[in-house]
């Protein structure tokens, strides 16, 4: 009923392509969630909550993360993976810190009319310094920014996870353990622990990828079973990472951008094309449902709301979001060729969307050990309507007022290919010779290894020496 | 896990062809299905029962049908509609009368060493008189029949379901009410209720497929949604039926074949292609796990063996079945243009496999008041096995033994389409002319009907006049 539902709501607002053009459709879906949320309450309908962390983790949110890194354009992702590491990891961790000392600081002066810890307002800080894939990918897919602002910014979104969940969990065991128990070496594991996860499931992501090329090697015989395949061992990618207690969306991104080399090669068209636009289908309706639910769950009677702390949080993620950015593409900037401007840079720092995923950790902590949950709830949901709405809503007229570089949809000639494939080689052989270590003799050497020790194990047909133009 | 496992198994098995040339798939699957059953029971591994009716019937069972009701050749299904209404519905109760009476009447006589009374032998035979449409599928689409035998068994086996279900859940009244209680208004009532079982479902499904044709006109503006119409509709239909107490089976098919005219015209070529692959793998997937969890199922403490009882109901299946379709042909013949000859009754009577909705239906039975019930769980499961293994791996060399014709596969040329077409429009004429109603002119009526007053609100384009050699 709930897709149904959300397909029918999608269905009519294609029909007002005025209104899509102003208002971006999770703002729309949001709005209509609410106003589904206000009738169920009104009526006493009582509606299993639609949003638990469950249902979001299990199933939502694996085909949008599928999706994302199956569609990843590989080159720029790979190129601007340092950015993109530094932002996700220095960024979220640098954010977290702020926020959490600043909205604990401003408690001390007793604005807030209660008492906060300092452990409560760091777990809140955590969740709540994400950038959510989901929300980012909707504005930016709307807007057609340019490609590398857009892939630093996403994969930002997508690698902050693992910083994410590690701090989170962190915090909350710090909790458990109680504050005056904590000692410098819980500290140092619990960093330690943060490249366990991020590594761990990394590694599980592309044994599962490989794994997938490899299977598809031998479904020529039985093509119907090719999608089911590829979308099953990508969620048991997902599946096993959070089993492990690593990082699930880490693990089922690089399945994606592991798999899709070889799956590609070896599966019918008919099946991959099939599963290309089920990806699309899958990731798009989860993508719109956990908007309808986020504003389904708005109304409830489970609120606090405490105007000092909410508009604080707002504005220290604001705040340490833009600080965070100038400071990083500072570091940034230093070792890259293409410098970070300043309008890329209030790009950067205006997209950084909140959404499902930190509403989703948000219900999972337990009131019963901090009491303060419910306002964390609502500072949520206030900081993602806010970022969702207000900055998402402006974020097309400011990117066209500023002329931010779009993207270019045209494909690349073949003479322009051949020019960047001469210039890749030839830059590959020039580091070679200075004997130094860049992204170009990384990707020749791994291009080196992959055909001579990896395609011929996972790839069917043995046509990978000759170029496409053949 | 279960979806994984049986793709892991469907493709070793394709790494051995030569055993697939001579037991079918599905054998297969069941044998390895009752190997890991074995494995289960000795390792004491609790698995919850993979099949049970819910699942079966609510996840399992609609994706069959509707690939069956969207794949569908509408023409010979139509053309052939009278006979194989006659053999679901007057071959169902048939079978469902004889072989209840005769294992009644052996029961009399002390063959099984306990007392069975004819209400319950009734509601054992209702079920177990039903062909079953996945096992069918199966078998008649791995030995390509003509596709007049393989439209007359398929067709059956989908449209027996209602008379099946009502039959079942006739003898279950009555045996709530107490033999003693029943009157003629209950039989004749009963006897009703299957039209209206019958009736209801079909009206449901054209009605969600018309629906189906409806919205699809609109999805042009967001194509990523257009799959999930298509899937969620019908399964509307199936659950909308169910809900009514009608036949979902029934619903779900003519859903599809309603809407496959009408949605194929409307959704991009993406769209469908992603619908026919999906709904392929869908229901493959389905197939397969269904045998799988039917050995699965088979390992267990609860059986009751009672051999006389078990060669009886095998006997009587086949006999019941031989002597139906060898009555019902005549009573067909008698109508039809195309003779139904010895061959053919012999691979219809051949053909009539029982399979997982006779199973599922068993398990239905509530053993509190059907104490026989674990009796008919193993005579069920040894009747299915029975047919799945005897009937459907000595059938292909039969086939080919007898010289049964095989479908051809070569598409229809355009000289044979257009002489195709001329000739239904003079037999139309013709039949106008003696105002005599046939087929032909039905087919012809409709077609105007449609053109005129359905697909201008179903479908987007007005392309519909043309030929389509245009």
């Amino acid at each position: 009923m709930w897709v149904f539902g959300t397909c029918i709501m999608k269905l009519m607002l294609s029909g007002w392509p005025k209104l899509l053009t102003v208002v971006p459709e999770s703002c729309c879906l949001i709005l209509t969630g609410i106003f589904v949320g206000i009738i169920f309450y009104i009526t006493n309908t009582t509606v299993l909550s639609p949003l638990s962390s469950t249902i979001f983790f299990f199933c939502m949110l694996p085909p949008i993360i599928f999706n994302a890194g199956f569609f990843m354009p590989n080159r720029p992702f790979f190129d601007h993976l340092g950015t993109i590491l530094l932002f996700a990891v220095m960024g979220t961790i640098f954010n977290t810190i702020c926020i959490g000392i600043s909205l604990w600081a401003c408690g001390l002066s007793g604005l807030y009319g209660f008492q906060i810890s300092l452990l409560e307002t760091l777990i809140f800080s955590a969740l709540i310094s994400a950038v959510d894939p989901v929300a980012v990918l909707v504005v930016f897919e709307e807007i057609h920014v340019d490609k590398v602002l857009y892939i630093i910014v996403f994969g930002e979104s997508l690698l902050n996870d693992a910083v994410t969940v590690v701090l989170y969990n962190m915090c909350d065991s710090y909790i458990s353990l109680g504050p005056e128990n904590i000692e410098a070496s819980d500290v140092l594991s619990g960093f330690a622990s943060f490249v366990v996860v991020a590594l761990g499931g990394t590694m599980i992501g592309i044994f599962w990828g490989f794994l997938t090329g490899f299977v598809t090697k031998y479904t020529h015989r039985v093509l119907v079973i090719e999608p089911i395949f590829i979308f099953i061992m990508s969620y048991v990618a997902y599946v096993n990472a959070e089993a492990f207690q690593m990082s699930g969306i880490l693990s089922i991104m690089f399945c994606g951008i592991t798999m899709k080399n070889y799956v590609a090669e070896n599966v019918s068209t008919t099946s991959l094309t099939t599963v290309k636009c089920g990806l699309k289908v899958l990731s798009n309706g989860s993508e719109s449902i956990i908007f309808m639910f986020l504003g389904i769950s708005t109304v409830n009677d489970y609120h606090e709301w405490n105007t000092a702390f909410i508009a604080l949080t707002i504005f220290f993620c604001s705040l340490y979001r833009a600080l965070g950015v100038v400071l990083l593409t500072e570091i940034a900037n230093y070792f890259r060729l293409h410098q970070l401007n300043r309008v890329e840079k209030f790009v950067m720092s205006y997209g950084g969307l909140r959404g499902a995923i930190a509403f989703a950790l948000v219900l999972l902590i337990d009131p019963k050990r901090i009491p303060h949950q419910p306002l964390f709830v609502t500072a949520t949901i206030s900081v993602v309507f806010f970022t969702v709405f207000v900055q998402g809503i402006t974020m097309k007229p400011l990117v066209e007022f500023l002329k931010v570089k779009r993207e270019e949809n045209q494909e690349k000639t073949m003479n322009e290919r051949l020019h960047d494939k001469m210039l890749d080689y030839t830059m590959a052989g020039v580091v070679d010779i200075l004997n130094q270590l860049n992204s170009n003799k990384i990707r020749d050497k791994f291009k080196q290894f992959d055909y001579a020790y990896i395609r011929p194990y996972l790839i069917r047909e043995k046509k990978h020496h000759e170029p496409k133009i053949c």
